[in-house]
């Protein structure tokens, strides 16, 4: 006979020990089986399927976590929660296909924004070319939603190991409109409308992902999903190597500069903007500037690889930019914008 | 500017609807993509990859929902996520081979705990054959973890809309000892080992699944995870048919029979047994059961397909038994036990 456990639970909390620090330790112990040619640790894996070579990842969105309540409507939700795993194709170079999706809501969620959240998913699949093939629903305290997105991975593969020393950095987009969101929701304050838009709705960089990886002028790539500083820093850790980025080359939307003047940092950590960073051997520059009218966004160099570990930013001076708490890491820190 | 959007939640709570009442609608408005030859609804998705055939599941497990504290160790509930999805596989008569995991835990969960979750997924996945390819961590109010999981498909295709009025209705290993584990850990009682083993380490029924799809001798295929009635019931929706059975015939555990007699009714409603259930056409029974030892467990035959919509439970004298409550849909009524 068997009695209930006991639950004994010493030793440190998973909010001491952080999320990274978490994943460093758990993915080194996981071992990588058969047909795994890339397993965690990139921003998707790679994994063989016959012949074919496919990206696989998993992300979710969580209720008072990754939002709160009254910031995105149920239909927003569900557009976000495929659009930020799609994000993580991008950042492989690869195309999505096909999604299965763990809907957790509370009892008292009513059908019609469930169903709302689901069709979300579905259209923001269908914008992606995507298709969500299965789904499972269960009882929680609070909303979340966790998508596995299967994606068809590119000839080439780049992930976030091959940055060298003296390799420039660049980036897609503009950074911080998504943080600023947050920053006027949590103040209760009006948010411009292509400010909020980044926050609700992001845009993965998908043509620019393939292209960029297909061009095979990248050495490594990785979204921004944490803050460009902590994400730039993961980059570097994974290719051991360090970064220095002009603070003031970093860029921000007409709205961002606005709002917040042309140098203001939270676009050096805000997270969630879904950009990519990537890395460029210098001898690809030129090539590389010329096909940017490909991308389908802007590109935008920031920096270069260091051979020193860690991230370093600088003002336009060259001057060294002393940093802050840095980046989304929700156990440690909560929303750090 | 864009104020922070008001919450209107009128209408029914999923609640009300329950479970399957959204999941018919959701399913019924998703669009089936390029690629997908078996869409939402059945145990997996079928997809093309290439040349090749997956499934693709998610399931998810969810402290207070699934079980509560102190009934799983932290690398039972690791263990039982990933089981529970290749059960899924095995309905379908395929090969686990991929996953990624989001694991979501409250800031104060022990990252011992947590690494022990981790190692629960690898192990069983390994024993499986399968590879944890990935992984994604959140913030949560309450502990869970959704897999999704990637496999082979068999060359031929069975799901649950094959069965046919005079198809002989089976079911692998026995039912109830895992809603009996559920009854005596709410009641603070002793739990015979091999029963509290049955609800915290199911046994996904992969051989028996493979060589029940392998062999074409079955007509459609589910596995029991809310219970025989109401598994047997979705079967029987999507095949468009009804079906009888002998409640006398459903086979229960030596340990089950001791504790709640021959005749308990638990092991017609208890969910998470995570056996098998299939049709097969009364041509091929004769072949069926020579091959029986090849299945690696149990295979009982309980009742038949007929015309009638539903299912009936009949006594061994064929008095029909009134159904109570039945399954587990955690939405409407929480673990019906």
């Amino acid at each position: 006979m068997v009695a209930p456990m006991p639950r004994a639970r010493p030793g440190r909390t998973i909010a001491e020990v952080g999320e990274f620090g978490f994943l460093e330790r758990a993915l080194a112990q996981a071992p990588v089986g058969r047909g795994t040619l890339v397993g965690p640790g990139q921003d998707c894996a790679l994994i063989r399927c016959g012949a074919r070579r496919c990206l696989f990842t998993v992300d979710a969105l969580v209720e008072g976590v990754h939002f709160e309540p009254g910031w995105l409507s149920p239909r927003q939700i569900g557009r976000k929660s495929f659009l930020v795993n799609a994000s993580d194709i991008a950042a492989m170079g690869g195309r999505p296909r096909f999604c299965v999706v763990n809907l957790a809501v509370p009892s008292s969620y009513p059908a019609r924004d469930l169903h709302a959240v689901q069709r979300g998913i579905v259209e923001a699949a269908q914008r992606c070319e995507a298709s969500v093939v299965g789904g499972n629903l269960t009882r929680a305290a609070q909303l979340s939603v966790a998508i596995a997105l299967l994606g068809d991975a590119p000839k080439r593969l780049v992930t976030r190991q091959g940055a060298r020393v003296g390799d420039l950095v660049y980036v897609t987009g503009t950074l911080g409109d998504a943080a600023l969101a947050v920053r006027l929701l949590r103040a209760a304050r009006a948010v411009p409308r292509s400010v909020i838009r980044r926050f609700r709705e992001p845009t993965p960089r998908l043509q620019a992902g393939r292209r960029l990886v297909e061009s095979a002028l990248v050495s490594a790539m990785i979204d921004v999903s944490d803050g460009l500083v902590q994400d730039l820093g993961h980059l570097c850790a994974e290719s051991r190597v360090g970064a220095c980025i002009d603070a003031s080359a970093v860029p921000r939307s007409p709205a961002y500069r606005e709002a917040l003047g042309a140098a203001d940092p939270l676009a050096l950590h805000g997270g969630e903007d879904y950009e990519l960073l990537c890395t460029v051997p210098e001898r690809n520059v030129d090539r590389l500037e010329r096909r940017r009218a490909q991308l389908g966004c802007a590109l935008t160099r920031i920096g270069r690889i260091t051979a020193d570990g860690g991230v370093r930013v600088v003002d336009a001076a060259g001057r060294q930019v002393a940093l802050g708490a840095a980046g989304f890491d929700h156990f440690r820190s909560g929303l750090q914008r």
